[in-house]
Parts: structure tokens; C-alpha cells; sequence
């Protein structure tokens, strides 16, 4: 394969990512600025696009630039994969439903514009420059502010009607469980997410000292590796109902793989080490013995990464 | 297309049903024999075998009797696609794991042979025949004793790494919940299966009257539709249950429609009416708008039709 490049950019609720990534997965320049997302859509995309013109600037500045295959962008919220619009999205960014992201890019920019969520684009990165790079069946989870999911499939992503598919934090781990925004009760993310984990705690507070009251998810994993016992009550809720769900997402796609990223997967190995002794424990062994439990192997810059690689992913020869 | 028949054989725990099906999906004659799984595996196969035969010698007595295209068989259990063999199965048959049932086919008929398993073929049934004829992504689940799945995906069958996919009976809708066989705690079967709903009949009967001991499903659902209020608390958690994994499915599918089918499900709309609603209201607005609640629409025989429909599913043009 020749040598090219492409602009990644990964649109989140707190930061944007820009990057000049190479088609060894390696970026090459980048830069982050803050979303601000409640100056509305308008300014968002405003922002987007000065960001790609400054990419684009970085990668004439380097010596021996490979030519640029395309623009890739991830964002948050679900995407209407083939009409390049947000179809759905909380309301971090005002307007943001609707936004014909990729029709906005390409009308600026003279290159092909691919557009997914967040999380489909980390399964692009897996699939394209990591460890999934061998594997045709696997799940993506990535366990941060929400939980969010990618499942490839025979080597592709799983779409469903418009490209929603995949929002396994909104599967339901316990249907006499708390109400989620989203509808349905007892959704994984209320258990999974750092949200989640911050919610439990704060509404054990009330019987509690005082200093939990405040508390955010780093604080409460960083009590579990304390040996607190509050902490061990709550992370033992969120391991067993991330376990059940994972042994749910086994049962039905039979994966060769899960790989678990994000924030809350961060902390370290125990996190790990306790969900795959769960998992093994709770899944039909036929399924066991062909899965494996992976900490998700591309890192910080697995968004921006799988952004950019759209277009290498959709060109790749498939049975 | 021109006409064909195909011998198709659905072995399930109680019964085999054996058919000469044509490619309108047509049952030209058929016949059920008792399973008698205690026999252990290799009497069930010759049982299988004398019933192919018969359903040859019947195809000769059709009046103009059409090419035979091959024999399609579906199984309980889950099913080594490529192989052909048993990946794993409850003990109803010993010596049923490890079956090679393509191969023991293959070797007394001069016919291709399919095998996949049986609530597969049901998915099969109705891409062929019925209402997911126009579809290009949807759900079966079958709740009978158990509960399976069928999912079809850009017109395929997710099948995972060796055909275990679809195991949506054992995907969990309550961490705490009671652990389950596969190893899973709070699984979808444990509520919304015949044998589910007779369990927490039973769980119950002890402060109830003694008639509630011995009950099974039908039991149940008879006095639900009665208005006996026993009954009513016990469907009121199926129908939660039910609810809440399907609206995790949408979430994880984003599919064009749910068909639901299997004993449980035929007792009449009362339920069908209940689980609409509640899904409604549980799951997210973009995903409900584009997802339909069906019931099965292929009936009783919609096993052994797609058992025989295999060949011709996989030889239709795709994307």
C-alpha cells in the first residue's frame, strides 16, 4: 500500500481532537481545543473546520508529506451513517440533532468526508491498527461519561436500519433497575459509566460520611484501590452488572473478542482481572473458550485514529 | 425461478417434523415423529434418516413432483455451522454434543445438506416466506421452553465465530437476578420462557393456594386471562422482563422489526398488546420510530420451512 494520510477529527461533549494520522496508524500532527458546545452547532462546525484547515497547513509542514486520502470525523451522539447527519444526541451542543456534518465539511473542503459516531470509529481503529487487526468478530466497549459500543461483525461494522446499532450502555442489566434518559430501566451505563459510578455513590452518601457527597468516579476508584469498603460495595455493583452485560453481548454476537477502553477501564488491571473472572464464571463455555477479554489497545488517540481510517476501512478487500 | 422442492427436518426435544417443502414455501407433505431423545444420539439420527426417506417416497407420489433442490435440517442446540456438528446442547439427547449431522446425512442421501439451528431456520423462514421477506435487518425470538434468538443483519445470519450468535434467551435482564444454567445470572429465559413463568408459579405457590404447585405456563397465562390476580403478578414481571431485553436488543440491532413468536407468545394480542407498550415507552425515540413489534409470521411450521429453505437463502443475490 502507498504511503497516504488523512485528517481525523473526534468531535466529544468536552474536546475536540484534530490529527494528520498516516496509514500506519501513526499521527503525524494534532492538536485539542475545548467544544463548547453551548455556543451551539453553528459555532461548533465553525470550529470543526478551522481545525481541519490547520491540520491540513501541519501536514504541508512535513517533510515528505503523503498525499491526503480524505477527512474522517467521529462524533458523539448517534449517526445517520449514510446521510452524514446526527440523528440523535443529548443536548450538550444545542442544535446538534440534525447537523449535516459531512455535507457541511465537504462543501469546504476538497476531499472525501467520512462520518461516524465516537465509538464505531474506535472499532475502526481496533479493526484497522490493533490488536482486532487478525480478528472478524468483535466488540468494542468503551466504559466512559456513557457507555458506549461498537460490534464488528464478518470483518464489518454492525449498522442495523440507519447506523444506530451498537448503544450497548442502553442495554437493560436489570429491568426492576432506576429509569435511564434513554427509557429503559436498569441500563448498563446507570452501572458502568463513570456517571454511573459517581450516581451510586452519591446516593449511598446519605448514610455515609460526609466527604462522599462530592464525590466523582476517579475519587471512587481511587478508594477501591485504598481498600475502602464503600468503594468495594459500589465497584462490586458496577462489576457484576458490566459482567452480566458482557455475558449477554457474548451470548448473542459469539465475538472472538471484547476489548474494554475509556476512562472507567483505565484504572488499572483489577478492574480487568475482576470483569473477566466474572465473565468466565457466567458465559456458556462453548462461547468462553473461543472469546477473549482485552483492554482496548490503541489508547488515548484510538478516537481521532479510527476517524481518520474510515476510508482505509471501507476500501479493505472483504469476503 | 423454477420449481423446486426441498426435504426439510426440524428436530427439536419432544418431536421431529419431517417435510417436502416447495419454493413457495409450501408444505407438500409432512410428518411428525416423537423425538425420544433418551434414545441417545445415533437412534435419534436413524430416526432422522427413515424419516428423510419417507418424505423421498412421498415427493414420488406428488402429482408433477418438483426437483429436489437438497434436505435443510434445523436442531436444538447450537449448531458448528461450517461443520456441521453439535457445538453444544442440554442433555435431552446423549451423545448429542459432537454430532456430525451433515456428514451422517451426507452420506445416505445424494442431496446437498444444511444444517443450522432451529430458531436460525425460524429467521430463515421468514427472510424466505413471510413478513421479513422485505426486510433487511430484523430480530426472531422464539420463547417456548427456552428462549432463541434469530438475528438477520444486511439480509445475513450474525452467526459470531462458529454459529453460537443469537443466544438471546441468555442475555441477562437482572444481575442480581437467579443464576441461570448457561452460568449467567437473571437471564431472559429465567422469565419469559414456558418453563420460566411455571418456575415463578411454583416460587410462588408456597403463599398461595395449593393449586398453583403443579402449574405449568399454560396454566399460568389460562388464569392471566382469567384476571386472577396471582397470575397477573407473575406475567407482570415476564412482560417487564420481556420488555426490557427487547428494548436492549433494538438498542444493540437498531432493527426494522422484532418478530415474536413460540408458545409463550401465542396465547393471543394480550400480550403482544402489553410488551408493545411497554417497549414504546422504554426505548429511545429515533430507534422506536423505525422498528416494528410483530408477531411470527411463518406459524407452527415456520421450523421445518426454514429448515428445508436453507439452499435457497444462501444462494440469493446479496449486496
Amino acid at each position: 500500500m502507498r504511503d497516504e494520510a488523512a485528517i481525523g477529527v473526534d468531535i466529544g461533549g468536552t474536546k475536540i481532537h484534530f490529527a494528520v494520522v498516516d496509514n500506519n496508524g501513526q499521527i503525524r500532527c494534532q492538536d485539542i481545543v475545548p467544544t463548547r458546545g453551548e455556543r451551539g452547532a453553528k459555532a461548533v462546525m465553525d470550529t470543526v473546520a478551522s481545525g481541519i484547515a490547520r491540520m491540513l497547513e501541519g501536514h504541508g509542514r512535513l517533510a515528505e508529506p503523503p498525499p491526503i486520502a480524505g477527512i474522517g470525523i467521529g462524533s458523539a451522539g448517534q449517526i445517520h451513517y449514510r446521510s452524514g447527519e446526527v440523528a440523535h444526541a443529548l443536548d450538550g451542543i444545542p442544535g446538534w440533532i440534525g447537523t449535516p456534518i459531512k455535507r457541511l465539511v465537504e462543501e469546504r473542503f476538497p476531499y472525501p468526508v467520512y462520518l461516524d459516531n465516537d465509538v464505531n470509529v474506535i472499532g475502526i481503529a481496533e479493526k484497522q491498527f490493533g490488536k482486532g487487526r487478525t480478528l472478524e468478530h468483535f466488540i468494542c466497549l468503551a466504559l466512559g461519561t456513557g457507555v458506549g459500543g461498537a460490534i464488528v461483525q464478518s470483518g464489518r461494522l454492525l449498522r442495523g436500519v440507519y447506523g444506530g446499532a451498537g448503544e450497548l450502555g442502553h442495554i437493560s442489566v436489570d429491568f426492576n433497575g432506576p429509569r435511564c434518559p434513554c427509557g429503559n430501566f436498569g441500563c448498563l451505563e446507570l452501572y458502568a459509566s463513570g456517571t454511573g459510578i459517581a450516581r451510586m455513590a452519591r446516593e449511598r452518601s446519605s448514610s455515609l460520611e460526609g466527604t462522599v457527597r462530592d464525590i466523582d468516579s476517579r475519587g471512587v476508584m481511587a478508594a477501591w484501590h485504598q481498600g475502602e469498603q464503600w468503594a468495594e460495595e459500589i465497584m462490586d455493583i458496577a462489576i457484576r452488572a458490566l459482567s452480566a452485560g458482557i455475558s449477554g453481548m457474548i451470548h448473542t454476537f459469539n465475538p472472538q473478542a471484547v476489548f474494554i477502553g475509556g476512562g472507567v477501564a483505565s484504572s488499572g488491571d483489577r478492574l480487568m482481572n475482576r470483569v473477566s473472572e466474572h465473565v468466565r464464571k457466567t458465559t456458556a463455555s462453548a462461547m468462553w473458550k473461543e472469546v477473549e477479554l482485552l483492554p482496548a489497545s490503541m489508547g488515548a488517540g484510538s478516537g481521532v485514529i479510527g476517524a481518520a481510517a474510515q476510508g482505509w476501512f471501507y476500501s479493505m478487500p472483504r469476503e
